[in-house]
C-alpha cells in the first residue's frame, strides 16, 4: 500500500482499488467465495483494516453507537449537516466479494480523492461503513440502517442466528453495541442531519452489460409482496383412469394461474407500469407424488416486485381474481401463507437528477433504472432522507461467489459520486 | 361357508362372495390394507385357499406351467378350446382387496352358479386365477399372463425383487416353475385354444360412480408414453433484478408448455378423440431454489394415454412441437429422458358387442368404456386373442387400502359375465 500518491490518476485509483478488495476478500474466504457474518468479528476486521487505511490518509475515523465506521475528510469531522455516502461490509454465506463492501470503498476512494487533491465539499460529507444487511444471517435485512433510524423491531431483534440459535440482540451487544436505545426505538442517528444518502451497489440484473453501460443512478427500489408456500390443492387419481371432466388437477391449475400472471405482467410492462414475477419454488410432494398419479396439491411461491405501490396493490387483486377462477374452473383451491411484503422506496427527485446531471458532466450518458434487490437505502429513504443510488455494471448478479464487476466501471461509478459531491451546489 | 347351496340366489352369492373376499384378505394382512407380493408363498395360499373352495364344490382345478390355478367344470377340463375368465391374485404392497382378486372370484363365481344348477356352457369355460401382474414388486407388470403368451423378456425376468433384490426368475423357480420355457420365450399356452378372454376389474376411476352405474364393458385399454423427468433449463437469477426481457424462466416456461398441452388435450377430447394427460411430478431443485432466485431450471414428468396409436403419436409430435416453440420463444431448453411406451390394446369388437348384448339381458344398459390403467387382458389382446373386459364401479381408485367396490355391483359384473358364458352363441 503506497500512500500519499496523487489523485486523480485513474491508474493509482484502480491499483489503490483492487490492493482494498483483495485484501478485504482474503480476510474472510469460505469454501466458495467470501463469507462476512453480520455482527461479526470478522465485520469488526474488516472495520478496522479500513480505519487503519483512513487514518493513514489523513482522514477522521469514529465509531457510531451501532458500532458502524464513520469516515471522513478531519474539517468535516464535526459537521452538524452532512451528505452520507456508504453501504456495508457484511456478505451472504459464500457470497461475492462486491455486494456491500463496493459502496463502501467507493465512499472511502471519493475522500481519499478529495484528501489528496486538497480538495474541501462544499456540503461536508461522511461516509459510513455499515455492518449487518443481508437477511441471510439472523432472517431480517438492513439490521445497521433500521437501527440507525430507530425502525429495528423487537421481533428482528429476538431472531436466532441461522448457525448458533443465539438471538440477533445478544450478537449485537457482543460487538459492543449498546441495546437499550435500539431496543426502545431510539435512532442513533438524526435523520434531519442527514442531507442526503448515496449508496454506490453492484447491479445484481444483467441491464447494464445488456445496455453495454457502466453505471447508472438508480431511480427507485422496488417494493415487493411475497408469499413462500401458496398450495394448490385438488384431489389425486389414477393418471389412467380419470377423465378431464373428472379431474382436479393442482399442477394444471397452476401452471394456468402462473401463465395468466404471465400474460397480465406482459400487459402491464406495455402500459409502461414496473413489474417482476418470479415463482421460484415449485414442487409436488415427494412422499406422494408419482408418474402415474395426478397429485393431490402443488406447493409453489410467489414474488412480486414494483417501484410502484399501485401496480404491487392491482397484482394482488390480480392473482386473487385469477385465483378465484380457476378454483371455479377447475375445482381446486387455493391456500395462501402469509404474505411478507415491503414497500417500495422512491429515490429523490432532485437527488436523482443531480447525480444524472454528475453523470453527463464526467462524459457518461445519463441513465436511470430500478433497483429490483432492497437495499439500506430503501430504509433511509422510507425514513424521509433524500436518496439515490448509482448501480455498477456487474456480471453473475449478487450472492454468489461468481459476483464480476470491473474495478474499471466501480471507478465510473466511484466519480459520479465523486462529481455530485462536488457539484452539488449546481 | 356352506356348499351345495342353491344357485342363482343373490342373498347367497353376496354371503359368499363376502366370505371368499375377507377369508383372503384375512390371510394378507398388512399396516394398512392388503399386500400379496407377486410370486410369493402368500399368493400359493390364496391358490390353495381357492382350489379347496371350487374341490369342494365339485369343479376340476388343476395348475398351469406358470403356476397359475385353472379352474373348471368337470367335463371341461380337457376341452381343447375354451373360453377363459380370470385375472390375478397379487396386490401391491398395502393395497386393496379387490384389484385383481375381484376377477378371479367372478369368474369362479360363474362356474359355482352354472354347477349349482346343472347349466352347461355351450362353449367349454376355464377360469385362471394368475400370479404377479402388478409392477410394485419387481418392475415389470402382467408377469404371469406375459409368460403364458411366451413375451416374458430376459430382462424382466432378472428384475430384482424391491426388497430382497433377487431377481424375478429366482421367485418363479422357488414356487415350482420350470423356468426353461419361459428363458425360451416359448408360450405356456397356446393362444390359438383360447376363443375368448374375459377378464371383470374393479374401475380405477370415477365414471361408474358418476354415471351410477354398477358396471360397463370395456372397449380398450389405453396405452401410453411417459416421461419421468424432463428438465426445463433456463438461467438462475435474482428474482428483483432481473426484468422479464432478460429472463429465461424455466417455471414459465414449464407452465406455458402445460397450459398450451391442456388446451389441446380439450381440442381433442371435443374431436371425439381419447386422451389423458397427467404431470404427477413437478420439482424446482430443492438444493437451490429460493423464493427470491428466478431457477436454474425445474423438472416434470409427463403421462400421457390414449386408445388411439394415432392420438398418441400426434401427442409426441404435439409435445415436441410445442417445445420448440417455447424453447425459442424464452430461450430455456427441454431435456427429455427415455420415453417408456406401451401400445393400447384394443378390445375384440364382437366380444364387446357380445358383453353388451349380456348387460341388456339381464336388465343393465350396455355401456363402454376406455380402461386407463393396464391389465393382464392387454397382453392376450395384444398376442391375438379376442378380448374383452368388464369393469366394476368403485370408489377410491385401486393401488390404495381404500378400494370400494360394493359387493352388488361386482355381482352385476359377474351376471354379465355368466349371461355371455350362456349366450355366447347369439
Amino acid at each position: 500500500m503506497t500512500l500519499g500518491r496523487t489523485f486523480p490518476t485513474d491508474n493509482a485509483e484502480l491499483i489503490l482499488a483492487n490492493e482494498w478488495f483483495s485484501a478485504i476478500a482474503a480476510m474472510s474466504p469460505d469454501k466458495e467465495g467470501v463469507s462476512r457474518p453480520a455482527y461479526s468479528s470478522k465485520e469488526t476486521e474488516v472495520l478496522g483494516f479500513l480505519a487503519a487505511q483512513a487514518r493513514n490518509a489523513g482522514l477522521t475515523v469514529t465509531f457510531d453507537a451501532g458500532q458502524n465506521a464513520i469516515f471522513s475528510l478531519p474539517e468535516d469531522a464535526n459537521a452538524e449537516k452532512y451528505v452520507l455516502v456508504g453501504s456495508h461490509v457484511d456478505s451472504v454465506p459464500m457470497g461475492g466479494n462486491f455486494d456491500g463492501l463496493a459502496g463502501v470503498l467507493a465512499g472511502l476512494l471519493c475522500l481519499f480523492r478529495a484528501k489528496s487533491t486538497n480538495i474541501h465539499f462544499p456540503r461536508p460529507v461522511k461516509v459510513i461503513a455499515m455492518r449487518g444487511e443481508e437477511s441471510a444471517w439472523f432472517g431480517p435485512c438492513y439490521i445497521a440502517s433500521k437501527a440507525l433510524m430507530g425502525v429495528l423491531s423487537g421481533t428482528e431483534l429476538g431472531s436466532p442466528h441461522k448457525s448458533d440459535g443465539r438471538p440477533l440482540a445478544e450478537h449485537m451487544a457482543d460487538i459492543g453495541i449498546k441495546m437499550d436505545p435500539i431496543q426502545a426505538s431510539t435512532p442513533l442517528l438524526n435523520k434531519d442531519d442527514i442531507l442526503e444518502y448515496i449508496e454506490l451497489h453492484i447491479e445484481q440484473g444483467p441491464l447494464l452489460i445488456g445496455k453495454d453501460m457502466p453505471a447508472a443512478v438508480v431511480s427507485a427500489i422496488r417494493g415487493n409482496f411475497r408469499h413462500k408456500k401458496i398450495r394448490c390443492i385438488g384431489e389425486g387419481g389414477h393418471s389412467g383412469a380419470v377423465p378431464r371432466a373428472f379431474r382436479k388437477d393442482p399442477v394444471l391449475a397452476m401452471a394456468d394461474l402462473l401463465s395468466r400472471l404471465d400474460e397480465s405482467w406482459l400487459t402491464i410492462l406495455q402500459k409502461g407500469d414496473d413489474l417482476v414475477l418470479t415463482s421460484g419454488i415449485v414442487s409436488t410432494d415427494p412422499a406422494k407424488h408419482a408418474m402415474s398419479r395426478i397429485p393431490d396439491e402443488v406447493a409453489f411461491s410467489l414474488d412480486i416486485r414494483s417501484q410502484s405501490q399501485r401496480v404491487l396493490d392491482s397484482m394482488t387483486d390480480l392473482i386473487s381474481g385469477e385465483m378465484a377462477n380457476i378454483a371455479l374452473e377447475r375445482r381446486v383451491e387455493f391456500k395462501l401463507d402469509d404474505v411478507i411484503s415491503t414497500a417500495p422506496a422512491l429515490m429523490n427527485d432532485s437527488v436523482v437528477r443531480n447525480l444524472e446531471a454528475a453523470m453527463a458532466r464526467i462524459g457518461l450518458e445519463p441513465t436511470t433504472m430500478a433497483s429490483g434487490g432492497g437495499h439500506d437505502a430503501a430504509v433511509f429513504a422510507n425514513a424521509g432522507v433524500p436518496t439515490a443510488m448509482i448501480f455498477v455494471r456487474n456480471q453473475n448478479g449478487s450472492h454468489n461467489p461468481n459476483e464480476a464487476m470491473e474495478t474499471e466501471d466501480f471507478l465510473a461509478g466511484t466519480s459520479i459520486i465523486y462529481e455530485h459531491l462536488l457539484g452539488a451546489n449546481l
